[in-house]
């Protein structure tokens, strides 16, 4: 059992950061063959999940989703709370959730070829994130 | 290793519980340092996540935001197989996930400051819901 | 601990499949009495969830509510750059997950008796899946 941190920067309103191969390399420094990795975001409004890691999704595709469901154009009562303004970032991260887990055989995670881990941060101004890796295993 | 169950009574269409402390006590409980914990809801109209729980988002914004995928005038296949009225629930639930798993350090949930672990009700009723609590680690 | 694959054959654009008897074999077979079972689905376009499993929600509803957020008829960035015609389908696996935990006691899973876990191709043609099955516990 292990557990590490992974620091991120990321942008505002759905900056997204690949982190497989940190995610990767912190398993690899356990020697552990099998098992579990679980990867959780601390605080409200990121992300955690898995992503196939080009442009077209990352900078376009996902956010404009997203921003249906919780357009930036609305009134959040989120916003009378603090004088916030990122009820939106919320919204998203509740939605996708902070955790992910992957499993692991024979020290590898068993990702696809194209599906990438990643962090998302859903605030409404660029954020450094300190992302949890926790693995169990032997 | 352990488990418990925790117990809420929430309210219809998106009732939400605030379950950080319960889930920290039988953290507490077990003695263990380092680890993760499964938080899980019984149920195909229920889900876990995590939320900064202050009413505007609880009681409006994310409601708000699920009902823009499955709202609650719209005609859903479900209601024709068991004369049910809570499609719409079943939906929400699904896309929110039932699960979500919290690393543990120094006996702590690795949680952010404004960052609690929530259990909600997307039934059309009010429900009473044992939440699974199951912790493992060292 | 043990791992093991599931393989599945799912239609396009959302379909399903129950496998949560064969999620309870694979855990029987471990005699392992308490813990988790993560269930993970390699690649960018499935997800894992639970749902009741019927046709209505199955087919309809969920489809629908997830056409919402990421409908067919919309341009994608993605398209631009492999010439794929599935961006709608690596959005809505992103915002669902790929990965599904439940605790298990008694050698039983903590499923709700309405509650059943699928896999879920939302690419743009079938595709046959293998899922992962791990599991831990004593």
């Amino acid at each position: 059992m292990a557990v590490s941190r992974i620091s991120v920067k990321l942008s505002a309103d759905g900056g997204m950061s690949d982190i497989t191969g940190q995610v990767q390399g912190e398993l690899e420094k356990t020697g552990l063959a099998e098992g579990i990795v679980t990867v959780f975001m601390p605080g409200s409004t990121g992300a955690i999940t898995t992503i196939e890691y080009e442009p077209g999704l990352v900078k376009n595709d996902l956010p404009e989703a997203l921003a249906r469901i919780a357009p930036a154009d609305i009134p959040y009562e989120h916003h009378k709370r603090w004088g916030d303004d990122n009820g939106r970032g919320h919204v998203k991260a509740s939605i996708m959730s902070p955790s992910l887990v992957v499993p692991f055989t024979e020290g590898e995670l068993t990702l696809g070829t194209w599906q990438q881990i990643v962090a998302i941060n859903w605030d409404t101004r660029p954020r450094r994130r300190e992302i949890i890796v926790q693995i169990m295993g032997e």
